[in-house]
């Protein structure tokens, strides 16, 4: 990394006015662990090796179909995304990898783009492609849908896009392809549920035979919203479906807001690896639809309870298994940096939890159908407090302590409102 | 009305075109409702005398966060607006009122609004204001809420905003003010849920006083979106706390798609018209959230059951009862006008139904616990094809019999797609 | 049917007196249809040739957790209940068969049991198991779960049980085995998601080697209840996963209150049809959770969009398309024969409604994207009045053109109150 | 406390051997909350005043309406219910209430009965009535519904068994009543929903009158379950108007598990509390619908964001501010002693840390609008570790630091077995 957005002095000033009192956090949760035969270290250094990626497009202020309100200094290209994501990765030291969106982080050189963003100690995660809207010019509206329109220079239009993507994802160094679509019906009848999902299936097909051979392509169902009475890919039995029939390589994408109420979301995970499908995750928090709040902020138990399942699914692991994890949110009334710097500390966080589970006394407890005492297992672990390891992970590795302390007095958001051109008004997402 | 955008020798071509048909089909209806003791004419009479608004701002696509794909020649100003709203009134004869939206339809003159409205035998039914939205130049944002908000001066706008609704209101002759705000929070915390609902029934107070004395002004609660952890009034239940404590003119709307799952929407309107706080309705429907869909294209049956209840609150009227009945829809893939007149078509069959209702042997059944005869007496009502009352009923007002085949014979939209300016890209509902 | 439970010359006596009404209605819709260009005789003859099987333990009273209330007269064994499904045979015309449960419906001589259901006119449908409940006696609890238990002998015994169950089945005529199990979890970390789900399997493909060559064996998933936190086969993917991985002899089951909040049921019914897997249903209705309600009494237009995928369905047929068609309700509140007789009728109805859309026009709509033609097709074929079809049929097969008039005017349960020993106070379904 | 269950000396040998650990923990969590300014000592007086009642029905094995599985060693009547309220209360020191219910707790004196648990360091708390079973010998039924009921007598004898509950309650020394009704349909059109709530508001008026001066009644609202299509009282807004019209003495009960999917109850929380209706709780937890899982083990963050609300609604108290706390759960899978045990460990965790988070920071960010530092700060208090804090308490109070421990070592549930009488099987809740 040798382009870092926030001065290190900065960093290494606050550090150094935290640090004995983060010593004696983390020595006392040393020893409390050490009494139930935990290295706190062993979790430490899992933690610094745990990385999630940040999407391009939650640096920028997210809205609803009502309205988004700008912020001041968002970021209004890819170049300035990079910069914020650098930042929170400065800070936050786990978050390496940064996810695009295409068309919107076109550029002409993406070599170039590319050595920007490892510039910052950044490298590109999964690429996103974008058959949902309309671009000015396009030749084919996505109206009737896109991959599973029944227009048929419509589908080849979004499988071009899709290796587009591709083709682009190589040049920057991605590993992998993320696909959702907004096809779906808003009527009874619109569309035939099965003729529709065959013509998914089909472009969708085209669009893997583009694949290179160590990439994995992902899809991500949604319940509903753009679509309101049916969806292509609704839910993961659909995604499993279509992941089966494409090929070794398709796996699903989880996103923690995509599925109905009630849903036992950590279940699915614990299915799809059964399935030797799991691909990857879109961490988020929602509490009515696919309400892409923070990471745990509404339902931090159901995060937890996700990354037990994929402790035990990284001990049991499948051919090939390898999920990916990015965050997936719309910051309306944060600053996406510190969201996301927040977000992936509870990622963590619950990856740290998960870790330190008694695993042994766990399956004993399963195995004995000890009820009380299987619960009470997990529960321990995620009643621990593990913010001294977090933060002792990010001091170890030359990020900021109080992240949220730092960034503030950084004024970084400040300045770049100087720079950057303003944000109209407007709704949505863009 | 004397202006009327559909040919009137074309509306009454096709009418003569399907009488024959249609009156065989009102006969046979008639004996079989003879049969059951209804007069096929007192229900036709009420049918005739049934009205429902139309939105201005439902005559223009809708969209989602994600994206909206415009038709062409859809209205980009109110003008325009009212211009449809014609059509479907003409066609259909069940919409004589449109319900404006401010300031979406704004103009320099209201009473040639009124006028302009009345040519086309339309008039305003209740306003509609705009607080969830920043418009250009606008002095405070409501970014951290209107009624609601922290900042005083925020509150104060909204406030204005509000009375000036009612202001406009009274020029163009609407007797009624919808108040719907996006307040909320995206994060526990973000707000304390007491003090914002007091800053909201404080500010609310203040639009009430300026409501003229054979006003109503109306409370529209909606579960979530925009805001996704909690809503200012997010419920019926705190709708009815804050009407009551605004005072009698102050009464409760109820949207369809507003609630939470499963809800039982039809005991909602029984338990605002026991309080005597029933004010109107917002019909749509929804299959997951705020969907916004077409009335009844999705769940018909509760659309009748809430008709049910209306017959029976109107039969047990408490003072003052006189619920508003507007339609409120987002039209993201059809013509809006062929939505509309679909659905004011879907909302009267309802009505017809419910009225039809043996409501002796209903009592009687519910009295004796008879729980198979209660049920089967509603639903006979319910299987019952009402669409031969509900054309005979428009063909003698002067509307269409089949509205949907003279609409499209009249290549209205194909002409306004030549006249009007075209609708740009983008997200959302404006 | 040579044993006949209400008085041949009642019914003929009440069908005398309706059937001027009922021609009256039945050419007048054959007219309407007519100008569709459907033969209303067609139709017809399919709703003569449709069946939907009855559940045994059906015919009793239901209750919840907190209660059941008993009705004078109700059935107390197989026998009566055999007695009960013929009255409902007798009068609809449409339930041959019947789904019976062991051990609730064990008897020493199943030749015998086959001979009395046939001298009704019945068969025996699918047979169900029952591993969610001890029985008095019973070696090992299935307190621990029952295929998924972690104690090896608990899942031989379930095994076992399975296996009589198709021995059982050998004998009554049976052609499947429907396996529901409340195996599942109230606590996190009670027990390992993915490793209950092994031993389901191994356990299941156990009981499926039992299975004899023309038999198929259904799975059926319930998202919760009994279990609260999480459920084996909880959703259709995982249902879908199991029979997959059992073989092409399974399939899977859809109960149409097994799904989460807001599920597009219909869609599931397409995606298991695509897969191969529909194996068939569990008709009632719901509102909140698994309600057990009376067929299409709370969300009639679903039911038909159910009916109108199973039509595409067998227009499309997969090698081995076979569904089976069972009711599976709880009659709480009810004569048990009463709800059966109208849950028939609606589910016949929705089968009618569903076969006499207009397919060409539908598929045509949907290829040319034209929305609200495609909705409004299906939506004509489902505001028809299909009642002096599902009546003439059941005239023309010796039934009750008003079986509720003729069922009450015989005093059937009454005398059965005389006869039957009297059920005591308690909960639950048995 | 007199009569202790379990021998003092095992807990003062399993507190002795903890607490070198505790104090370490203890020493290290308070200069964690020193550093915020927060004295430790002052959280543990509040939580050692802090206390939850637990329901006579709860310590007894419950089940679904498919089944139960008995415990061994389970009570069997409220002498033995009593004892292992005893037991729960010695070894975690926070459950000395005991909410009865009636008529399964009846007795032939309640003098005696009071001194029975007053021996045990016990009092009673709110009394329940039951009006949703009908019982042995009862003149009429409740199949109907009981306060709501279309017959009179019925109503009267729900009036009747109501007005006996209070009297029973005044010997026995408790101070409210909790009224939950079954009553509702499963049928549209079973009820009218505007008649059966005035019958019930008529109903529970003559239940009010029979309060003493310094009694509260509270309303019990659940959204379904019994009834699967309408309840009487089945949303706090219906509540609401219930209480209002009742009078001053009548409140709002809120239970955790009785809300529409995805409401948000803490907002209900501080509804119920700007009315002057907040009664009381009934803790529990659920992931779909009623489960009545144990308090927090689902979804923990959210019963911490209740006690939130009422750390404010405390701190804002009304006229006559002071809700009752009980827990309310089905313990179908664990030994209830250990369920409850954990539960109320819970609840008092949430109060705990509810009771540090940091108020002025909290407003201050609010008035502010500072989103990021309003959620953290809430969060910060929600992440910390407050075992130590809860053990200290139970410690000093003569409860068991591992109350696990010392129960499991207590072979109680064992020595119970032997001595109390076999639960049958069966199903429900009784």
């Amino acid at each position: 990394m040798t382009n870092m957005p926030i001065s290190a002095e900065l960093v290494a000033e606050h550090n150094a006015a935290s640090r004995d009192a983060l010593s004696d956090e983390y020595d006392s949760l040393g020893r409390k662990l050490g009494r139930r035969g935990i290295a706190i270290d062993a979790i430490k250094e899992k933690v610094k090796s745990f990385g999630v990626a940040v999407p391009s497009w939650g640096t920028g202020r997210g809205g609803t179909r009502f309205a988004k309100f700008p912020l001041a200094g968002e970021p209004t290209n890819i170049h300035e995304k990079l910069e914020d994501c650098a930042v929170i990765h400065q800070l936050g030291r786990s978050t390496p990898g940064v996810s695009p969106h295409f068309p919107w982080d076109c550029v002409d050189d993406y070599t170039a783009l590319r050595e920007e963003a490892n510039a910052y100690g950044l490298v590109f995660d999964a690429v996103n492609s974008n058959t949902f809207q309309d671009q000015p010019g396009q030749a084919h509206t996505y109206a009737t849908g896109s991959l599973s329109s029944t227009v048929e220079a419509t589908r080849q239009q979004a499988i071009d896009h899709n290796v587009e993507c591709i083709e682009i994802g190589k040049q920057i160094g991605s590993k992998a392809l993320t696909v959702w679509v907004g096809d779906g019906t808003n009527f009874p009848g619109q569309q035939d549920l099965g003729r529709s999902f065959d013509r998914y299936l089909a472009a969708a097909s085209q669009v893997y035979s583009a694949l290179p051979g160590d990439w994995k392509m992902m899809l991500e169902h949604k319940m509903f919203e753009p679509a309101f009475y049916s969806s292509v890919i609704s839910d993961w039995g659909s995604s499993l479906m279509a992941a089966q029939q494409l090929g070794d390589q398709c796996k699903c994408l989880v996103d923690l807001g995509h599925h109905a109420p009630n849903v036992n979301i950590e279940q699915i995970v614990a299915r799809l690896h059964h399935a030797g499908k799991l691909g990857g995750f879109h961490f988020n928090d929602s509490k009515y639809g696919d309400d892409d709040l923070d990471s745990g902020s509404i339902n931090p138990h159901q995060l937890f309870l996700v990354f037990n399942e994929l402790i035990e699914a990284e001990l049991s692991p499948g051919k090939g298994f390898d999920p990916s994890y990015m965050i997936d949110q719309s910051h309306n009334v944060t600053d996406p940096i510190e969201s996301m710097l927040s977000s992936a500390e509870t990622i963590a966080g619950c990856y740290a939890r998960a870790a330190m589970v008694d695993r042994d006394a766990l399956h004993a407890a399963q195995d004995g159908n000890d009820v009380m005492l299987a619960f009470r297992t997990l529960r321990t672990a995620y009643e621990t407090d593990v913010t001294p390891i977090l933060a002792m992970a990010r001091d170890e590795l030359g990020g900021a302590i109080d992240w949220l302390g730092v960034y503030r007095s950084s004024k970084y958001r400040d300045r770049k409102a100087q720079e950057r051109k303003a944000v109209g008004l407007g709704a949505g997402i863009v």
